[in-house]
């Protein structure tokens, strides 16, 4: 069986979520084959990274079932993911261009549901020692809830391009 | 532009790696379908699921470019996903039906890079109260390196069917 | 051999800094005596206690050899002691009086040295469930220095008196 | 007001367990004194550490009001200072002898309160990397009850003798 026969058998079935989370998927294939997205994960979530300022850094992702866990709210994992990305990206921004930075360690407080239209992670360096950043990210959704907290060691190394 | 037309412009352009990813989200979406995976998110990963012991909860995901980060190694959020799903799971299979259980804080230790062909965590419970329940797991690759270790703690809630 | 001849004969040896370590101490027991302190552990230590608003919980300790690790900087337990109490500070100040708080998990960055004339640390409630609250607390040195980063879970129950 | 004076005038007031609390105390500082302890704080909470194998380093100390907290239990803090302290020397057993390591983060899961007639806990190292070692810490108590678990990261200096 193809790939687009499959596709064909999968759209014929389809409910109108799946047919929406289906196509929200192949936009961020799309997106990432344009080098618009540098992941295939941050394409298919839509994530958008923005800096409000030098020192923070920031990423907004939809809340669509495509990151539910079988709760139908945001999978804790996929917060994590949203946490991780928008503090490795402050930690990165902070760096000179021959370094870059790993995520050594993560706490996450989980304090409410993942729900709401989207999800957006604030990230700030808290402390940058010369091998270790400590990053702090709050998770918000669009009522500016507050949804998770973390704080994380990221371990500096040189860029290999 | 229908959602099989942007797939077809796509495929037409993807890349050995690009089409293969994607089959495999293709894959996963149908296995939602048929209710062989609970979540877009676990069918997308192919994530297996399984209980070594009655004490151990267990989930295995192969290693794709799709949860891979810009370094091209595991996502760290990935690897958190795929600990807190097992965490979970651990933290259940320890409840009655009518009781489950909520992420209330996860704390990760990444300690090498998420490669090989596949990532396997296995999750246990730590302690059991009646409210709090703590959980320890440990993600191993398919060459048993310790890829990384978390522990969290989870809620008690009733289960609402 | 009587604890008054166990003093005369340490007191006899003693070098300078052990007899004021030691006469801390003493003004440690002679406070918690008095009920100016609470415990003997925060009587030793010279803890002070403030509430600089009605969100923010806040204590102080002198940094003295008392507190020092064998490399005679202050002792990461000790840090960790002054985080936990002023957190679990912050946690108690925001319920009502029949209800206490226990810490249930608790995660620290030491960032620098503990090294300075004092330790300083300043909680807030970060999120407040009914269960569960969410506290953060920093403590920095005199020279207004974050020395040490937290966050903490705290697990509410009924006071008994 | 002479330290002498002092004791003399906490000793004519103090209950039974002030008197015990006091000599426990006084002990402390002989042992520091004598070179039995490296520090006041491992002195005055009669730390005694042990090797029970190669890959496990252990320190137990005795449960007394000295380390209690307002609710008479174990200080969470005094628990962490056991875990910071067993977890740093596993770590440093694990280092060649130009080097030690300090801490770099702490998570401890508390589980039970902190009541029976020890504490002991028991650290092995997880992951040993060039530049960051991560340690587990368990702390039970004298019936080996789990009282509280810890994981934590260090960090690898030189030793400046």
């Amino acid at each position: 069986m193809t790939v687009e026969e499959k596709i064909q058998a999968f759209l014929n079935e389809a409910s109108p979520e799946e047919k929406n989370v289906f196509e929200q998927v192949v936009d961020g294939f799309i997106a990432k084959q344009q080098k618009q997205q540098l992941t295939y994960l941050s394409g298919i979530t839509q994530a958008e990274a923005s800096t409000p300022s030098k020192d923070t850094f920031s990423i907004r992702v939809p809340i669509t079932p495509l990151i539910h866990n079988p709760l139908s709210i945001v999978h804790g994992g996929m917060t994590a993911t949203l946490l991780d990305s928008t503090m490795g990206g402050a930690a990165m921004q902070s760096l000179p261009d021959h370094l870059t930075a790993v995520t050594s360690q993560l706490n996450i407080h989980y304090m409410r549901p993942g729900v709401g239209e989207y999800l957006e992670c604030f990230a700030t360096v808290v402390h940058s020692g010369k091998q270790l950043i400590v990053v702090e990210g709050n998770a918000y959704n669009n009522e500016k809830k507050l949804i998770a907290k973390a704080t994380g060691t990221f371990f500096v190394i040189p860029l290999n391009k």
